[in-house]
């Protein structure tokens, strides 16, 4: 199954807000579609966004719109993910956006098998591996990085076990990662956030595996929690990876230089259509965080394992 | 506004699973609605746990129950808090049970006040002040342990702003202290458990207050998620505070020898009526953790603030 589809010059991505409850596309028909995905979450995660602004610069392009404007337009949608950037400007850069596109598509499975087949002697027989958010298939075209580097060790023949993070507010954990996990008959287990720290305390976790929405000098800014996770596992010497394409680097920026997305409260206060607090109730919602390099084992990437800069 | 009141021989406890759209009393007219209570978290919070089970003991006497029986079932309600071990032997050893639960409940009142005397000066004017699920007056008679500082602090005309963790699974941060600081005009805002870290990687976090269900040699045992804000302030230099009753030491257990209440998959998997995750997902649910000793950087008690030992 793929994140997204490219038909009839129109682009189709599966409707992550509507997962694991219904499995719907959402169509694309112009860049202000696509813009209006990314910021809704319609698509998320770092490589997918990338791949869907890509199209989105196509769209423009067919309907001989101005590039630049559109080029600016999508970045503004998300801060954080350094691979819209990256997106944008390489078809901006190329005689040939739908081809640049259509071949960003594949590259990013081949980046994704690469990460895979880097990334999995991380994993040994027998291992309980933690995920924080969802850095899978749908993050991704399709394979994901952290769980790529899970599909790949799984698929060596590792006994493994995978536990989710939840992945308040939006549930990317509990709602996507499990799923895709199930879809594989991958044995999974879901957690509240809050209680990753106790599972690593009482030594039933071996591996910490997440992907990132920005590499930089000093750190990775990836969904909220990412730190507490971090820091989690560094107490109780569980090995933290991070698995993300050289397409998510920017050793341009260090700590401090990065944006983080700040979203609004109704993702906090409403679960579905629940309320969760008092109406009016005022709300921090941070989406990211910065994880520090010195609580980081090793960054996967297509060309190998990385230490942090 | 009382958590529980005793009238003509039955205790009446808010239904804090229905807070804050609903605030109705369920009424215990037998020890076993109190473990009823007790086991559905209709009350809550290890202070009020233990009056509750105190008066439980009074109903089985007036009931002319086999007490050292209805201690053993109330006893084995929930295991992590101590108090409510405390406030049943208490009973027992009382020649008038009924007089004793009495003392207990204005004991505890006082005793919360107390802790907030010797706390508020921890707070300074101008503090944003972080909490985990709900250590306030719903989780005792009234006042609260680490709320009731906050309490004090703010009636000395310290300016505060709290920030309330949502505590998932069940949502005490942000249905309970988000709802009794709203009460109290005190300056609220609420977050996502996981953004905690990021608050205090970004300097907005001047100290972190939480309340404990038991006290021991080595740490402190309180709700899911309380490890990883310490781990949080550890590394960022908040000062940790822990606000609890002597009634909630139990210096006779070390760390290891606690039990951690493991909670049905359904608390995580619904919020209210909202289905989370896919159907039939496995869910790890650990009620509580433990912070270690050297996370914390002072308990708050009615006899004045203690270092852990």
């Amino acid at each position: 199954m793929k994140t997204m589809l490219w038909e009839d010059n129109q682009l189709l991505l599966i409707d992550q807000t509507k997962l694991p409850d219904e499995i719907v596309y959402f169509t694309c028909k112009t860049y202000q579609d696509v813009i209006k995905a990314i910021k809704t979450m319609v698509v998320r995660g770092a490589p997918a966004i990338g791949v869907s602004a890509a199209f989105g610069m196509v769209l423009a392009d067919l309907a001989g719109e101005d590039l630049e404007k559109a080029a600016s337009e999508i970045k503004n949608s998300r801060p954080t993910a350094v691979n819209l950037f990256w997106a944008v400007d390489r078809i901006l850069a190329s005689p040939s956006p739908r081809d640049e596109a259509l071949k960003m598509y594949q590259e990013d499975i081949k980046t994704n098998q690469m990460i895979g087949k880097h990334g999995s002697p991380v994993i040994d027989d027998g291992d309980t591996i933690l995920t924080h958010c969802n850095a899978g298939a749908l993050a991704c075209v399709d394979y994901g990085t952290a769980l790529g580097v899970i599909r790949a060790a799984f698929a060596q023949g590792k006994k493994i076990n995978v536990i989710c993070d939840e992945t308040r507010p939006l549930g990317q954990g509990a709602r996507l990662s499990v799923w895709e996990m199930q879809q594989e008959n991958i044995p999974v287990k879901l957690i509240v956030d809050s209680a990753a720290g106790y599972l690593m305390q009482q030594g039933k976790i071996d591996k910490v595996l997440i992907g990132a929405d920005r590499v930089f000098k000093g750190g990775v800014a990836n969904k909220i929690g990412s730190l507490m996770v971090a820091l989690s596992a560094k107490r109780y010497g569980v090995p933290f990876y991070v698995a993300a394409p050289l397409s998510t680097f920017d050793y341009d920026k260090s700590i401090g230089e990065i944006e983080i997305e700040e979203r609004g409260p109704e993702e906090v206060l409403l679960y579905g259509n629940c309320r969760i607090a008092p109406e009016n109730t005022e709300v921090l919602n941070p989406a990211f965080d910065i994880v520090p390099d010195d609580l980081i084992s090793g960054i996967i990437t297509e060309k190998g394992i990385l230490d942090p800069i």
